[in-house]
C-alpha cells in the first residue's frame, strides 16, 4: 500500500541548519473528514523566511512545531474532498505540508488554472515572491527615473523581479549576488546596470562607491548585515530602505549590532520600513495584472531551480541559506 | 560709542564642546546697506541641532563657519532698514547671529505680532520646537487611542509638546528625562502616565518593560543610543519610530553601532523615519492654528529656561548638551 512520506522538524537549529534538524517519516495517506480535502503536492516552494520559523522566535508567523511536518507554499491537486468548495482534480495553491499528501480544511487555499502558466511560476514570479518584489519595490520603494536602486540578493526569487521593476521605472539598478554566474545573468538578462559578487569583494563600501557614484536612493534589502551597513552609509537624502528580509542574519547564533550613526536617519530624512507580503494579499490582483502582462509581453525574465524529490528538500533548503540556488528554489515533490 | 558684541566659532569641537570653541568679539554696530535691514536681537533659541553644525559633517544644514558668528533662531527688532518690506520697530523672527545686532537681507525673516504671545513662546511652544513636535508626532507617528507612546527627552523643548499631543490623542505616554524634578513635572503637569530618570536607571530594558507592559507603538526619538536600542527591542508590530534627534550621539568622538537584530524591522513591520522640520514649513499654519488654540484654552503647558545675557550663551549651550536646562532653553540677548 502507498504511504505518505513527510518531513518533520526533529529539533530546532542553533546557528546553521543541519540534516539532524529534519526527520523523514512514513504515514498512511490521509482520508478527508467532513469539511476537509486531501491535496497531493506537486511543487513545494523553499524560501528563506522558513529559517526563522525553525527557531522559537517571537515572529510574525508562529514557529514550526517540533515533530510536526514543516509547511510551505505549494501547488497541488485535490485527490479527495468532503468540502463543497473543492472537487477532486482541482489544482490549488497555498500552504501545504512538506509531504506527498496533506489533509486540509481548505482555508487559505486558492484554486488556480493550471493552463495559465507553468505550475512552478505560480510559486515564483507570479506568486508570493513576485508579489513581494512588486509590493516592496513599487508601492514602498517608489523608485523614480534617474534614481539609484540597490537590490541585495539580486537574482533571488524576489530580487530578480525587484530589480527588473526598478529598471522599468527608469532607475539605475545595482545589485549583489553570491557568484559570478549570477552577476552575469543579472546584468545580461535582467538588465541590472551593475552587479558585484559579495563573496569576492572585501570592501563593500569601496565597491558601492564605484558602482553607485551618486549614492543610493532606494535599497531593497534581502540580506542585512555588513552589506546593508555599507548601503546605509551611502543612502541619499530622502532615501528609502525597504526591509524585505535579512538572510545573512537568520543563522546568527548571537545577534549582531546595527549600522553606525543611526543619527543619519534624521540628517538624511531616511525612511526604513519592513513589510511582510501576507499583510497585503488584498492588493494582489493589481500585481497579477501588471506583472502577468509584462511576462506575456516578454518584458520580464525569470529563473527557477527545480529540485527533484521531496526527500531532497532539507539539503536544498540548507543550500538556499548559503546561496547555492540560482533563482527561485522549488522542489518537485512527487 | 556702543559696540556690537558677537560670538564666533573659534574652533571645531571633537567630542564635548568646550569654552575654547567660542570667542567673543567686539565690532561696530552694522549699518543697513541697500536692500538690507539691521536687527537687534531680543531672544536667541539654543537647540541641540547646533552641535552637529559645529562639526564639519555632511549634514542637512551647512556647518557653521570658523571665525564667523554662530547663528540661531531669534526674535528681534528692526532698528535700521533699507528694505521696503521691513520698517524700524518691526518685530521679526528667523535666523540671526549670536550677536546684539545682525545685518540681514531679510530673506527667511518673518514679522510677528509681539502682543500675540510672550516673545520667548515664539521660539518654543509656538515656534520651530513646537512645530517639530506637531509634525513628528501627529503627522508621522499618528498615535491612536490606547496605543503606547514613548518620548525620550520628555520635557525638552520638543518632547514637552510631543507628549501632550499624544496624550490628547488618547495614548498612554511614557517618557524619560535627566532628573527627578523633570520627571515629576512631566507626570504632574504635562500628563505623562510615567517618566523615568535615565541617569538613575541602569537597566533601560527592565524599566521599559515595567512602564510599557503592552510594548511601544510610537517612539518619538530625541536621544538615540542605549535608550533607543532598548525601545527598538520593545516596539510592537506596525510600530513607528520617528527620529527627530539623537542628542546622546552628537558628541560621540567615535560612532557607536545601531541596535541589534535589525531583522526585527521586517518581523514587526516597523517604520523608522527621520525628519527635519524645515522641510515642512509650508504646513506650519495648521500647527499654529491647532496648538495656538490649545494654548489659549489652557490645554497645553510649557516651560522655558531663560538665561540672561548673550555672554552666557556658550555655557548655556554646553549645559543643554548635558541636559542641564529645564524645558526650552532661550537666551535673553540684551
Amino acid at each position: 500500500m502507498a504511504t505518505n512520506t513527510r518531513i518533520v522538524l526533529a529539533s530546532r537549529p542553533t546557528g546553521d541548519v543541519t540534516a539532524a534538524n529534519f526527520r523523514t517519516e512514513s504515514a498512511t495517506i490521509p482520508v478527508a473528514k467532513d469539511g476537509e480535502i486531501v491535496v497531493r503536492s506537486r511543487y513545494l516552494s523553499l524560501d528563506p523566511y522558513m529559517r526563522p520559523r525553525m527557531s522559537e522566535l517571537r515572529s510574525y508567523v508562529p514557529p514550526f512545531e517540533l515533530d510536526k511536518p514543516l509547511t510551505g507554499g505549494s501547488v497541488g491537486e485535490v485527490v479527495d474532498s468532503k468540502n463543497p468548495k473543492f472537487a477532486p482534480g482541482d489544482t490549488v495553491i497555498g500552504m501545504l505540508d512538506w509531504a506527498h499528501y496533506t489533509a486540509h480544511s481548505g482555508a487559505g487555499l486558492r484554486k488556480i488554472d493550471p493552463a495559465a502558466a507553468p505550475l512552478p511560476a505560480h510559486l515564483g514570479i507570479l506568486g508570493m515572491p513576485g508579489y513581494t518584489a512588486y509590493h516592496g519595490m513599487i508601492r514602498m520603494g517608489q523608485p523614480k527615473e534617474g534614481e539609484t536602486v540597490f537590490v541585495s540578493a539580486a537574482t533571488g526569487a524576489v530580487g530578480q523581479l525587484a530589480g527588473q521593476l526598478a529598471k522599468l521605472r527608469g532607475a539605475r539598478v545595482v545589485g549583489c549576488a553570491g557568484d559570478d554566474a549570477k552577476c552575469d545573468w543579472a546584468v545580461k538578462e535582467l538588465g541590472y546596470d551593475a552587479c558585484f559578487n559579495h563573496r569576492r569583494e572585501r570592501d563593500y563600501g569601496a565597491v558601492l562607491d564605484a558602482l553607485c557614484p551618486k549614492g543610493i536612493d532606494v535599497d531593497f534589502e534581502n540580506v542585512g548585515g555588513a552589506i546593508m551597513h555599507a548601503v546605509f552609509a551611502r543612502m541619499n537624502n530622502f532615501g528609502r530602505m525597504i526591509f524585505c528580509g535579512a538572510i545573512s542574519e537568520y543563522q546568527d547564533a548571537t545577534p549582531k549590532p546595527g549600522p553606525e550613526k543611526m543619527f543619519s536617519i534624521v540628517q538624511k530624512r531616511l525612511r526604513i520600513e519592513g513589510f511582510i507580503v501576507s499583510d497585503h494579499i488584498a492588493g494582489m490582483g493589481e500585481f497579477v495584472s501588471e506583472v502577468g502582462g509584462l511576462l506575456k509581453a516578454g518584458k520580464i525574465r525569470h529563473r527557477e531551480t527545480v529540485v527533484d524529490g521531496l526527500e531532497n528538500a532539507p539539503a536544498a533548503f540548507m543550500g538556499l541559506l548559503k546561496g547555492e540556488n540560482f533563482g527561485k528554489l522549488i522542489v518537485k515533490v512527487g
